[in-house]
């Protein structure tokens, strides 16, 4: 095993992130060592870059969890054939006590913990994780690609939790990276999808992935849909917007049994139209993370070309460059998903 | 057929009924015509008594659709074999064209037509409606309990899309005459029901009839409901109390993937803690009227004495007391079910 002192970026608060000289950690039972190719920037990274988490992630950690990589080591009771595995990592570890867990709910664990937020995460050379967290890529998978897994598998759990089924009239309220992947996954499964986005630049974006689009400052949104369903509605709405407008749009676009997921997460109490739901008995469904089945999900998407890897990854910078990356993040227009390669391998 | 005048209790504005001679009307082609026996005040009549929907009902118009009866005439093309058959009402009429009605969902119908509000309905001794919205009863059963069956038609069917199983935890907030109604059907469902209410009235009735509750004035709902389920929350929610400390209740007290039905009507848009059910993965589901399956529940709970009919239904008037019933029950503190005996029939 390596003992060589490996590259880690640590979030230091205050917008800053330092990269560092450490030594790797060696696996312990039932763990693996990854060194990680790709890891991409995740709004939460961003929150933690602006500095709204720092209770929860101190100013000493390694944050990153939107990865891929390679098995590079691993501890007692592992399997050595995971040498050289082409991976992605589930970033949950649960309890396994709580009410959810024994419920089977493990992915929304009471005390679960998050990989890259509450532990040290995968902008490090060499990263330790559960077994349990990993799953096998494609030998022929291109690891920037895979990068995407992660973001890729909240769409299909938000796709899955909806019951879409093929045909179904689908709106996707903003286009920003979550939801430009909404709409992607959700086409995949069969949906005819209608994005609702205001910035110029994500509904350009989305036209060239190919979707219908509709601005709501241009065009009254309900109006649209309903001439687009024969006065029916949308079957599915995913809210990604975050926004009271958003909101509002949600239950008004909706069809009678419409189902509407929450994939937005909204910090403030919105005020919601309790009314249309019970008028036209609409479902209101939230969904949080993944479970194993979205994992491999994703991993067939990508694999399959079901998403536009090419045109979501906007930025690949080295980890060197971690710091300037955040920046030009946080004020581009224009970026879609931000990666950052971590490690010299593809 | 009989052409003898019959009593009809007209609702004429400014909360006054007068009760009157009318002419009977004979049934048409599809139709039945109804002796009534009995007719309960719903919530939805005492919002036309106090002026609320004279836009939709009129002032000329006979209201009244929580009823029981027996077939006293039919017309072409209805088997005659009805004669005699004690029935209730299922008071939708459905347009067959919308896209609702298409998707399966009459109950829902875009051009709902309700009878009893958009049509004249059961304050009247002969009542004709369309064949397709009757339910047969078994002969032995009481036509003034029959007269609960379709309040508990609405129970069943919040009951039924809640998907309650066996052993599962129930919260049903607000122990009106709907929420006691909810409470009954869940617990004849096999849930474990605790009742919130504020109202001490409310919470004896709630009481007398076996229940477990919580005044949440008194006591810390949520905290009550995590030691009561070992802090694992309800499974499934009813919110039947249409205020907006219900709509913050609702979340509080709910488990991990709880399901939360909205049986309130919410006029005004309340502030809902989205951010729950996204932490959670909790659902909401709204619900309205029923579908003819919740009316053959209905039929069987009452039947078999799952809804303790003598207990809810508080007061019995006969058709001539119309007016001083709506009035008592206006300002009634310990009223559950005012039943209003429209003809001499048993």
């Amino acid at each position: 095993m390596t003992t060589e002192p490996i590259r880690s970026a640590f979030y230091r608060g205050d917008k800053i992130f330092t990269v560092e000289q450490a030594q790797p950690i060696e696996p312990g039972p039932n763990e693996v060592r990854i060194r990680v190719a790709y890891c991409g920037i995740c709004g939460t990274d961003m929150h933690v870059f602006h500095g709204n988490m720092d209770a929860r992630v101190g100013k000493n950690r390694v944050i990153g969890h939107e990865m891929s990589g390679v098995v590079e080591a691993v501890g007692a009771s592992v399997e050595a054939d995971l040498l050289g595995q082409k991976v992605v990592v589930r970033p949950l570890d649960h309890c396994g006590q709580c009410p959810a867990c024994k419920a089977g709910y493990q992915h929304i664990c009471h005390n679960l913990k998050f990989l890259g937020l509450d532990t040290d995460g995968a902008m490090q050379e060499l990263w330790v994780v559960p077994e349990h967290t990993i799953h096998k890529l494609p030998a022929d998978l291109r690891l920037d690609y895979a990068a995407l897994i992660e973001p890729v598998a909240v769409a299909c759990h938000d796709v899955r939790m909806s019951g879409l089924a093929v045909g179904e009239d689908v709106v996707v309220i903003g286009g920003g990276p979550i939801g430009i992947l909404v709409a992607m996954t959700a086409r995949d499964a069969g949906g005819r999808v209608v994005i609702s986005e205001v910035n110029p630049n994500r509904l350009a974006i989305a036209l060239k992935l190919g979707f219908d689009t509709v601005n709501p400052i241009e065009a009254d949104l309900a109006q649209e849909i309903n001439t687009r369903t024969c006065g029916k509605g949308a079957d599915v709405v995913f809210e990604v917007s975050g926004t009271q407008p958003g909101i509002d749009a949600m239950t008004a676009v909706a069809a009678t049994r419409a189902r509407i997921v929450m994939v937005a997460i909204h910090a403030q109490k919105p005020q919601i139209d309790m009314f249309q739901f019970f008028w036209r008995e609409l479902k209101l469904i939230g969904a949080r993370v993944y479970e194993p089945e979205d994992y491999e999900k994703a991993i067939s998407i990508i694999a399959s070309g079901g998403v536009d890897a090419e045109t979501v990854i906007t930025d690949v910078a080295p980890l060197t460059e971690i710091q300037t990356a955040f920046e030009l993040l946080d004020r581009s227009p224009t970026a879609m998903k931000s990666l950052i390669k971590v490690g010299e391998i593809e």
